[in-house]
């Protein structure tokens, strides 16, 4: 192979992961591969149709979610184990999105899921091909924190109509309880008990079975994969006894009529309103979707000492969107519980969620009319029972022990997506930390400094004994000066100078600033000139490489009236010759 | 005087600044005052007919914003020489706010105004009482540089209208050229005669004329006063031409009946629909009025070594601008040009507004009448002159030189005002810079660093020739670690130690860490687990007091691999000892 050749090969295998690990595919990475997509199949069905459901998509719609979306990801996809589909957080994103155009059951409201499926899939390639996905960053842990666990409690509740079998639908929290309660004369009682003894089937296959399976003996792996299948065997059982009761005509609610065979192609809509009002929600699922597929693809890589890319994790998810959109799919991403299983499961390599693709479509295939009268309470029960674990409130005591602005970040995202929804709650948490870290970095921490005796440091006169002159002011500001903080260094400086009339000299400390924007070289030279009116020299010192090399193409240093000194105690050195000499004999003494 | 009633009276006086500097009022100050208000009050005639023209409203509505407004900031403002009143960009802005509500010159229009001005005072009161002055830092230097350069090219572009005495109005550069040129054939020579003489004897004035009167050996105060009289010349003689040459029929446009006396009292809209459409650029309008003040005021202030306080300034601004709602004027703020020449002309305190208030209601008693036959051309080139000196480009080329992201804020602000309108261009420029200055820190300077032999600094290994060991990875964060920058420092250790695998311990060097909030704690603890997967132990080093008094309360310190050294070198002594050691000799032996 010629050099070049090698490098373009190099090249394509970035833009197509599937090139590098596909080389070097063996049998035994199959057989591995295998077993894993086997597990996260059976875990997967039931879960495919119950978030459909909560999208309030048909079910087939979850199936169809499973298939192609997972075969994409596997060749622009850069993590070994990451599950792609459908996942709770983005079908209730999804329902409040779509909700908005049409209303659920309609022709037009799974059309509108689907081209918001293409939208996230094109923002996501765009996010990728230009580099942004930086963008993601600005949604920060405790606002995640916050909307997931906010999301769970919205998602759970609103599953509740269906182990009630009474109509109750709403956008926040307040609008799902209200309904609720006006609707609790109407509960369907054989609905209840399905729903009811499902949920606790479910509740205790999570955390009472595997121990027990332990206790009789059974090999680990085993009791996990019997485990993972508790959804399956609440689906199977349910299903068997509402056809044999006949329960269907007795009000319970049942999935109905599934197509059955390989998903449809479909084309999303190219009408330019739906597009516009779908944009902003697009825009939020798939941020909100990459960086929780980032987040577990990054952990599970980290424990194999692999990598994963996320531009090209943006590529990734970007096909997988596009190819749920043109196989009658809705929005997907990955998750969490799944990616953990595959990846305790042993699979090495994408090829598994490839296979994972080919389990549910042979689903598709087979199992669909066995779905007919399988009860919506099941799969409400396995909602429920998968969202709770997502609902975790002590980000609400940790943000407040540490950080009161992340505590008010979380906690108006909790209430927003509890009371609003989960758009107003996710943009509100994104706005707040923003404005909350900008009002934060316009006030900076801001310490008169003295010499420790017997030393070269300088320190806080507030909270250390030190040595300071009458006419030697020095400042060390904790903070790089921009716009947002530059008026208030100009104010502090005034402030401080006024009416202290010995001073004759003042030192800007600039160890911690990283940065000087125009807007802060300007205070500085208004700095410079308003002390030059009252006969004080302005001096910095400790300026940082990169940011003197950048003042050094500004007027600024021609006009101050003071110097530049490489560190603090060569000021004092200039500055107050006798305070220094006689703190070198100190130090000479010690 | 009791201890209680002395705190009590200084209290009251740091809300009132009147009871400090009015207690030790004196003859002598008093002449003083009384000199600047007159030259001010000179300036200031021509100069409220002008910009109400501007903001398209009648004659009088400028003369009325220059009499109640001036006596409150007297009353309340801090600054001892701003001169208050109608100023250029907020006339405009006024016109651009106003003008989506009501057409110019219906009564609607004048109400409309009126309304804006108690707005805007409610909002710089509100700004002052709730001290949220730091929010006017978010309008960058750059930003107001191109911003007021834009609106000085587009108010002398918009006074062109009344030169060629055609009809041409528009909310941006494209729409008002584009007027001027539909009607270029309507042009009325004898309005542009005068347009044209008065625009170049005011320039003339501007230049000229002081050199030449200094020259004929008169006192410089003299000459300046004589200066700054020009556009009261002009005004005068263009009105007696007018009227002698009954110009009026002759298609001259002319202010005709201004009403005469003491001010009305007038009440602002109480309509909630007005005060939503109107709410923004209120906010506009007070915002970038309170920084050209506050500007102005600490400048001045400066000079003589005074104490401006920006909290109370926006209370000072917050009452003229509530003054001028209830008594018939419109938007006010403070001045640059007239400040400058208040000071000049030895105005030692407020009271001299108060008395340049007396001044301009005796214009309003007496002079009125003389204004029927004043040209509107003349008022336009008086606007022409004062506004082009507003007109400044070198802030795109310092900009350019200085800082790429500081050249993109104001090159947008400049092109969107001049291309779309003074709200557009002022809002894109403050947003842009915000998401600049966030893109930025979202990518901070991470530098690997060694040591420089013989010493115990440690510098940047690209920079400098430095010493380090294949075993241990130090890396300096040049930022302050938040949720924007969190995930791209996960990436950098990520990225940088899988693969090299002699890397045993990774220390992070905070010295210039100011901050590290919860997302960042969390990524940090994402990395301690990841670096433990791979058999590496992480360090901290050089942490600062208040970032580590907050990690203290955290449980990441207990679950950190490694230790938080004080120094960098205390790291290499402790995870290095061999190369530590030897660099001591070195340092002996040197």
């Amino acid at each position: 192979m010629t050099k070049t050749s090698a490098t373009r090969l190099k090249r394509l295998s970035r833009a197509l992961p599937i090139l590098d690990w596909g080389s070097r595919y063996t049998k035994e990475t199959a057989s591995n591969d295998l077993l894993a997509a086997v597990i996260v199949t059976i875990m997967l069905i039931p879960q495919s149709l119950a978030y459909a459901l909560l999208a309030g998509l048909p079910a087939e719609m979850g199936l169809y979610a499973s298939i192609l979306p997972l075969v994409a990801y596997a060749i622009f996809g850069t993590s070994r184990t990451l599950a792609v589909g459908p996942v709770a957080v983005v079908s209730l994103m999804t329902a409040a999105a779509v909700g908005n155009l049409a209303l659920q059951g309609t022709a037009e409201y799974a059309a509108a899921a689907i081209t918001l499926a293409f939208l996230s899939g094109l923002i996501l390639l765009a996010m990728g091909v230009f580099r942004l996905g930086f963008l993601a960053n600005f949604l920060s842990h405790p606002v995640i924190a916050g909307f997931i666990t906010a999301s769970g409690l919205l998602i759970a509740t609103s599953q509740l109509k269906h182990i009630l079998g009474v109509p109750a639908s709403g956008h926040n929290l307040v609008e799902i309880v209200h309904a609720l309660f006006a609707h609790l004369s109407e509960v369907n009682t054989p609905t209840l008990i399905i729903g009811v003894t499902a949920t606790a089937f479910l509740f205790w296959v999570r955390k009472g079975l595997k121990p027990l399976l332990l206790k009789m003996g059974l090999r680990p792996r085993l009791a996990d994969i019997l485990t993972k299948a508790g959804p399956v065997a609440a689906v199977a059982v349910s299903t068997i006894a509402t056809f044999g009761l006949n329960l269907g005509d007795k009000g319970v609610a049942i999935v109905g009529q599934v197509p059955q065979g390989i998903p449809p192609l479909t084309l999303p809509s190219f009408d330019m309103d739906i597009w516009t009002s779908l944009m902003g929600s697009a825009l939020l699922i798939s941020i909100i979707g990459f960086v929780e597929s980032v987040s577990v693809a990054q952990t599970l890589a980290a424990k194999r000492r692999q990598r994963i890319v996320p531009d090209q994790e943006l590529i990734g998810l970007g096909a997988s969107n596009v190819a749920a959109a043109v196989s009658g799919g809705y929005p997907v991403t990955g998750g969490f519980a799944r990616s953990v299983v595959n990846f305790d499961a042993g699979a090495e390599t994408p090829a598994a969620g490839a296979f994972t693709a080919v389990g549910i479509l042979l689903a598709a295939f087979f199992l669909t009319p066995l779905l007919f009268f399988l009860p919506k309470a099941t799969l409400a029960a396995t909602i429920i029972v998968a969202v709770l674990s997502l609902v975790d409130f002590s980000i609400l005591k940790r943000t407040w022990s540490y950080s009161k602005a992340d505590f008010a970040a979380v906690a108006s995202t909790i209430l927003l997506t509890l009371g609003i929804g989960v758009e107003a709650g996710v943009s509100a948490g994104v706005l707040l930390s923003i404005l909350l870290h900008l009002y934060k970095t316009s006030r900076p921490h801001i310490a008169e400094v003295g010499l420790v005796p017997g030393t070269q440091h300088f320190r806080n006169i507030l909270r250390h004994d030190v040595v300071t002159s009458p006419e030697l002011l020095t400042i060390r500001i904790d903070e790089s000066l921009y716009f947002a903080n530059a008026r208030y260094l100009e104010d502090y400086v005034s402030d401080r100078v006024v009416g202290d009339c010995p001073i004759r000299d003042v030192v800007l400390m600039c160890s911690a600033v990283n940065e000087i924007d125009t807007s802060a070289l300007e205070s500085l030279e208004a700095i410079n000139h308003r002390l030059k009116d009252m006969d004080i020299r302005l001096h910095l010192s400790e300026v940082k490489g990169p940011v003197m090399d950048r003042l050094k193409r500004a007027h600024f240093l021609d006009e101050l009236t003071g110097e530049v000194f490489l560190a603090q105690f060569d000021a004092m050195k200039a500055l107050d010759p006798e305070q220094a000499e006689s703190n070198s004999v100190r130090a000479r003494a010690s």
